[in-house]
């Protein structure tokens, strides 16, 4: 079924004239408007009003498409999962049961339970390629990687209780992944990493129920429940969603961190340039895209190589100018420092710059259709990974094994595009924010000094708490003012906070992630960033990263001796979109941490659902999920539940 | 989240009168139109016209209120995965994308891979149930089970290089388990069941790419391919569909079968009774419902028990009668004759016969609805499995540590509700009909005297070929129909039939598991049967006994020399409903199996991914799917691939 490299998946699917000419009609007015209400990212609006203009399709003109929704869908109602089907809940019509019998609430939470399921899924399988990518390193398979940060592998090796003494690291890396990799399938029914939980939380799994036996287990165990006439009772089938989500945060998603760490250093303090303008107009520009780093880190090098140096500059380049966007992105940014370009809905608009010869792609957030939006342009689409595949773009299929070649080829493809740009066509509107990243849990502690200035900047009041605010972008809120105007509300209230993925870049637009971004913040919280030089917005990674976010609060649990649900802390997702923003808010909420969803999941059909979600969980896990579209108020229901939680610690 | 044991899930929920009233307003004619057009079964007949004249909801009704269908879930191009959605591709609306991008080939191979992936987990996962209760009798912790078959553990403990030699069962059972337990995480990438097929098979899996590497990895990446932004070519994403379901068929399917053997004994010929009216109105009728066999042994073993017996008699009955119903009853009766009720449209009847104390199920394919049901009757639904739970059932979790004792608390429950059983609304119609069962594999090598007898009378053309007929009931079809019509005319046709699941239980009831239906097949084929003493149809098992037949197609292709999909065999599903089916059908199709649907799977908004289905595949595994509701002329299709098989084969 492997295709030769380098040539297309099947024919390149290229937008026509015709098409282009539907979208094309608008008066100048309307597409100012347009352009305003979709996003709040001042490098954006320019490059919207011209897709508007040229007629390029854009994820919001495929939103509007779509409007209106079917209602059942988006309430949750509607199942079509078995061959008896489908079938809609409608009870002005007297359809109370799809044909098996399963009423409303049925119906909703096993939607919900397969939404969970796949991001589990998503994230952990991510984990295992990493981990993968480690035991073939330590194999001497993949050539060109290496172990970037021994002192890590060390302290992992520790807790699985491998003994590295006298041993090089490679022969403890083989032992970590062998390891790591068991833990997919583990039958000891227990995931090490659960370990680093305080204890009063893992006491809270045990009498729920829901300490995960193995990453994969659980997704599966999921997917049997949603087979018609297994899961029946909607709890029941909620309750299992919470331990897959358990399985990913801290299983899937916390050996993905730690094995990136391992394979490409764990992230410092460093600052790099964030927005589409960090496209350079004479360099050959590649942005790398997705999430998984593993390609993307050997990208890097080959850029690097003096011979592809070279090479730009006999194109006519004045070198090679890597970006990065979404989690890929972040995975760089913290890392390497490399510039991120955008976030998920800037993922077209920076081909639409014109400036931009490759887009290579991993996995994961990756629409389907840029082979399209790229047909506009000389930008060259390439799919690398074999679980995606793109139609239309060009297919470097990416192994381990083959590396540093792989990523050479493509740096040359982009050299090769580079004297087809147009400079006509060519937009990089603005200028690039300077943005501070690479809070990894480890550079927390050592910028702080331990956990311990935290607990006393909580404990006395001059930190009011820490929030999470992560997640994606959705057309159905304004690109990026979910994000931004909850991180101004957090922070001008005193609350420090953490982002990782698409909310970490949005912040990192806004200028929320430079330390002069203090003067925003509550003067309490104010002193302690300048007194450590830090934003009052961390940047904590990608996605996956999120269980950066789990051991920060297990730390602080640890270092106060409470259970993380005692904490006076919250999780956000303003703009989530994504099935793995669904399994990180229900390992946040597992874990103890109160979740404040801007979207409202497709659950509405299920008052007993809702309920469940936004009340009935803090009986099971003493957290649960609230709804707030609007920011302003969701950053209300934070401070309130942090004010609480702080009474409940009598600080 | 345990709550206590023989308590209701929640309140009880009851029909209310209301809803009764409103569906049974029909005059008799309309009655008698409506039973006859929804199913053959005889004895189902009676019982669909008294439930509508007494207004009980059956599927059929519900099926009804479902019409119609939304079209574009019913042509598989409504896409209500992720959270910018949901979307339909309506092209008369020029909604021709998703939100994301995705065109209706990507949603629809999405939603066809999530239905795989579940079906998928339903069987591995019902099998590691039972390799984890073989590991527990090993270990001595699941007090009441037993090595049933030590002949066949040893086997298999050959398979996977353990050296039996001079240990007892239990010690090799143990390693035996925990390989088993193994093969669903392994790390070695090759699950030690897929080297039963033949070499020539398992070449034309390595040439697609699609060995399965482990039992649970394959779900959880297809999950991770449907995820927003991961799988986007719908060829790629229903060939990882293919590697999903040989882990399945060949993984844990295989091993939900050969350790239910091993534990409750590999089933041989014996002879019992099919249909509703192996009820008994004068005994405590007990139904046993779902798929996993290992609560059912137990349930047999108390039901026997003098004091149970003693017990029964007190309350007035003349003894314990238990009954089978869809594929746990198909366990049972392979090994131990105990009478089949009925499939899967037979659940709410039987207990329309006044005549059901209890119904105790575990999972899959239990109508959550069924308390309704029973809430018209004195029937205790009882669930068991703490995956299912069915809201408003009584509660007995059952676990392998403390079965024997359960399985007697739910037969004095049983019991307990005799006396409150109306004769007066006592309906238990016609006569059982007697079934010849047991074709285990082994049973069959045993009584054919090995399989080149029966490559003999291929060869020689008494025997046209071999034909799997399995799958379920869907009300789409009339019940059993399509199930006995094509049986019927595959053996007229002289192609000896290997029936599964719902499709032996129709056959059964049909009487074509008599060795007499033998009058029903060609001339050449009613030899055979006659001088073996068999029947026509071959009852093989239950839905993941369908290994079974993968296992029967290698022996015929070892035996012959050949890969699987040179062999004058093929498979159909009928009535199939489930997404288990779909797997079936996948793995089915992925060995090489031409095979052909009675049920349109929910891929008619895509073209290509029904081009690809019906005709690409050919070219990936030398075999394809078909979809045919006319069961004569799917009989046509199958003679013809038949012969052309034969053709190939030169015979």
């Amino acid at each position: 079924m492997e295709q030769k490299k380098g040539t297309y998946i099947r024919e390149r699917i290229a937008c026509t004239a015709l098409e282009r000419a539907k979208l094309s009609l608008m008066n100048p007015a309307v597409i100012e408007a347009k352009a305003e209400e979709r996003t709040i990212d001042e490098t954006a609006k320019p490059l919207l009003k011209l897709s508007l203009e040229e007629g390029i399709e854009t994820v919001w003109d495929r939103f509007e498409q779509q409007q209106p929704p079917c209602r059942f869908c988006a309430s949750g109602v509607s199942c079509n999962r078995c061959a008896m089907g489908p079938c809609r809940i409608i009870p002005e019509h007297n359809r109370l049961r799809g044909v098996c019998g399963a009423d409303a609430d049925l119906i909703v939470a096993r939607n919900l339970l397969d939404m969970i399921a796949t991001g589990a899924a998503a994230h952990s399988d991510h984990g295992r390629e990493i981990v993968e990518t480690l035991h073939k390193t330590a194999t001497g398979e993949a050539a060109g990687y290496m172990i970037s940060d021994p002192g890590k592998l060390r302290r992992i090796a520790g807790e699985y209780g491998i003994d590295g003494a006298g041993r090089d690291d490679l022969s403890v890396a083989a032992d970590v992944s062998l390891a790591m990799l068991e833990e997919y399938g583990t039958i000891k029914n227990e995931i090490c990493f659960t370990r680093r939980a305080p204890d009063a939380t893992r006491q809270v799994w045990d009498e729920a129920g829901i300490m995960p036996r193995s990453v994969d287990r659980e997704i599966v165990e999921a997917m049997h429940r949603v087979q018609m006439g297994v899961g029946a009772d909607y709890a029941n089938i909620l309750v299992h969603g919470l331990r897959t989500s358990l399985g990913d945060g801290w299983g899937g998603s916390l050996m993905a961190t730690d094995t990136s760490d391992i394979l490409f250093g764990t992230p410092d303090l460093n600052t790099s340039h964030v927005n589409l303008a960090v496209l350079k107009d004479d360099r050959v520009n590649i942005a790398l895209h997705g999430h998984n780093p593993v390609l993307s880190e050997m990208v890097v090098r080959a850029a690097g190589e003096p011979e592809m140096l070279d090479l730009a500059r006999e194109a006519g380049a004045d070198g090679i100018n890597l970006v990065g966007l979404c989690c890929t992105g972040n995975e760089l940014l913290m890392r390497k420092g490399i510039p991120q370009a955008g976030n998920h809905l800037n993922q077209e608009l920076i081909i639409a710059t014109g400036a931009l010869e490759v887009m290579i792609i991993d996995y994961q957030c990756i629409f389907p259709s840029l082979p399209r939006t790229a047909s506009c342009y000389h930008t060259r689409i390439v799919s690398t990974s074999p679980k995606s595949r793109v139609p239309g773009s060009l297919y470097f299929p990416f192994y381990p094994e083959s590396a540093l070649e792989t990523a050479r080829e493509i740096v040359r493809l982009g050299i090769e595009a580079f004297p087809e740009r147009d400079p006509a066509r060519v937009l990089i509107p603005g200028q690039p924010v300077e943005a501070m990243t690479g809070f990894s849990v480890e550079a927390i502690g050592r910028h702080f000094g331990g956990f311990s200035p935290l607990v006393d900047a909580i404990a006395e009041g001059s930190v009011l708490g820490v929030a999470g605010v992560v997640g994606c972008n959705n057309p159905k809120v304004r690109h990026d003012e979910g994000h931004v105007t909850l991180t101004r509300e957090l922070i001008r209230r005193g609350i420090l906070v953490a982002e990782t993925g698409c909310a970490a870049i949005a912040a990192g637009k806004a200028g929320l992630l430079r330390p002069e971004a203090a003067d925003m913040a509550a003067p309490g919280l104010a002193n302690v960033c300048r007194a450590f030089g830090i934003p009052p917005v961390l940047h904590m990674g990608s996605c996956v990263d999120c269980s950066r976010i789990l051991v920060l609060a297990a730390g602080l649990a640890r270092e106060i001796g409470v259970g993380i649900h005692r904490l006076p802390i919250a999780g956000a997702a303003p703009e989530w979109y994504s099935q793995k923003a669904v399994s990180i808010a229900s390992y946040f909420v597992a874990s103890g941490v109160y979740t404040v969803l801007g979207v409202m999941p497709k659950i509405t059909g299920s008052p007993a659902v809702v309920d469940l979600l936004t009340r009935g969980l803090d009986g099971l896990v003493h957290a649960t999920f609230a709804v707030e579209p609007d920011p302003v108020r969701a950053a209300d229901l934070i401070e309130a539940h942090i004010k609480e939680k702080r009474s409940g610690l009598g600080i």
